[in-house]
């Protein structure tokens, strides 16, 4: 009989030195899209709001390349998040809704709930790794959203720590700083090549990619498979605990 | 027959607003003293780790005061204490001692076990408030310690975020902008006075001050006497949550 030998990501050459896992946050570990979608219909059913989670994130996002490329001075997320909220309560004709449920749906990105491996995978992974955050959401933001989803954070880090955006490098240092304190004792786990790769080459963090194909509608196909460059490909948070032998 | 009626803080004015708590780690969440002297007592018989503990503390304080004054660049906490281990490695000792165990020590820091009081009130206060800290320990060795302990931290903040000790004025606008962000939505919970009257003076965090009679011996009377300067004076952490009505 022939004994099926599991292989442990532990034993891999380069990471046995990881100590601590770092996740990028808006996709990876929790469904933006779904939970802006889902506390919008509880608010009113004459709206997209497919098409409003969407422009809300395009919204921010190109406020934050603005500001990584010096168009604007720093902001934090919050700040671009209601800015861009505010041109679309217009754009969607949210003026009509109750004031004060509006003004608690401004605070959505608080609220985020986690992908459905998200909790149990990580209640595997913290017996033996440090877990924390690396998102450019803000400090509050992310505090927020650990309180409200029951993520089992050691240490939250934020763009916001540094004032730099991802992809920029003083982000990812943040993550090899506070959490190694060496670049390979700190794996980043995110569902984004961009992100990945920058962590990777510009402080030589360890990678794990961990695909999402229902983050948001028309996904390149490319953008979801497994890529060899990365230290880890899993499937999703439960097989990355299986993957690193938790 | 007179009903006694229980006036919970959240009612005094000024209180209402506070929505996170920021907590002084040494001394006022965990004992550092004695879990060094439990841990010296392990390694060996023949040290004076009462003495040690102190040493320690002094030594690591004194290089704090001097960075703060510009007499020798930034150092996180790691390192000072670090150099201040090595240094008492020599004047007790412990080169006598097994290497692999006295470098174990020299992390006590990271170990640190709270008082009694702490986790159940941190428990209760949790329900209400979101928690962090405001530490001049790193932030590994906060990390760390939250890990080891099992502290309900939602943030950990800490003087090295902003590379300026308390009680400068910068690391307690952390605790605001972070965990506020109006100063007046922060309370910071300390048992050192002039840390409690920096944060205060310096940026307007509420503050309350918790005695801690057993930190180590010799401390003068009046720094455990209650004040009124102070938004609340409470017996530990039990007593601080039956206080905001938690």
């Amino acid at each position: 009989m022939k004994l099926q030998v599991s292989v442990h990501a532990r034993n891999v050459p380069g990471l046995t030195q990881v100590r601590s896992l770092a996740f990028d946050i808006f996709g990876t570990v929790v469904d933006w899209r779904r939970t802006i979608v889902r506390e919008g219909v509880q608010l009113g059913s004459s709206v997209d709001w497919g098409s409003f989670a969407d422009e809300w994130m395009q919204g921010y996002r190109s406020q934050v390349e603005r500001v990584r490329k010096g168009e604007r001075p720093w902001a934090n997320l919050d700040a671009l998040l209601q800015e861009t909220f505010e041109g679309l309560v217009v754009k969607y004709k949210l003026g009509k809704l109750p004031a004060k449920r509006v003004r608690y749906l401004s605070e959505a990105w608080h609220r985020l709930r986690p992908w459905r491996d998200v909790l149990p995978g990580l209640a595997r992974l913290s017996k033996r790794y440090t877990l924390g955050t690396l998102s450019n959401g803000n400090m509050i933001l992310l505090t927020d959203m650990k309180r409200y989803s029951k993520l089992p954070w050691d240490c939250i880090l934020s763009a916001e720590l540094c004032e730099r955006y991802k992809p920029e490098k003083e982000a990812y240092t943040l993550a090899a700083s506070f959490l190694g304190p060496e670049s390979t004792q700190v794996m980043y786990v995110a569902s984004h090549k961009w992100d990945l790769t920058a962590a990777a080459q510009t402080v030589g963090l360890r990678t794990a990619f961990i695909p999402r194909p229902k983050e948001m509608p028309g996904i390149d196909p490319s953008e979801l498979k497994p890529d060899p460059s990365y230290d880890i490909n899993a499937k999703d948070l439960m097989d990355l605990a299986t993957q690193l032998g938790c």
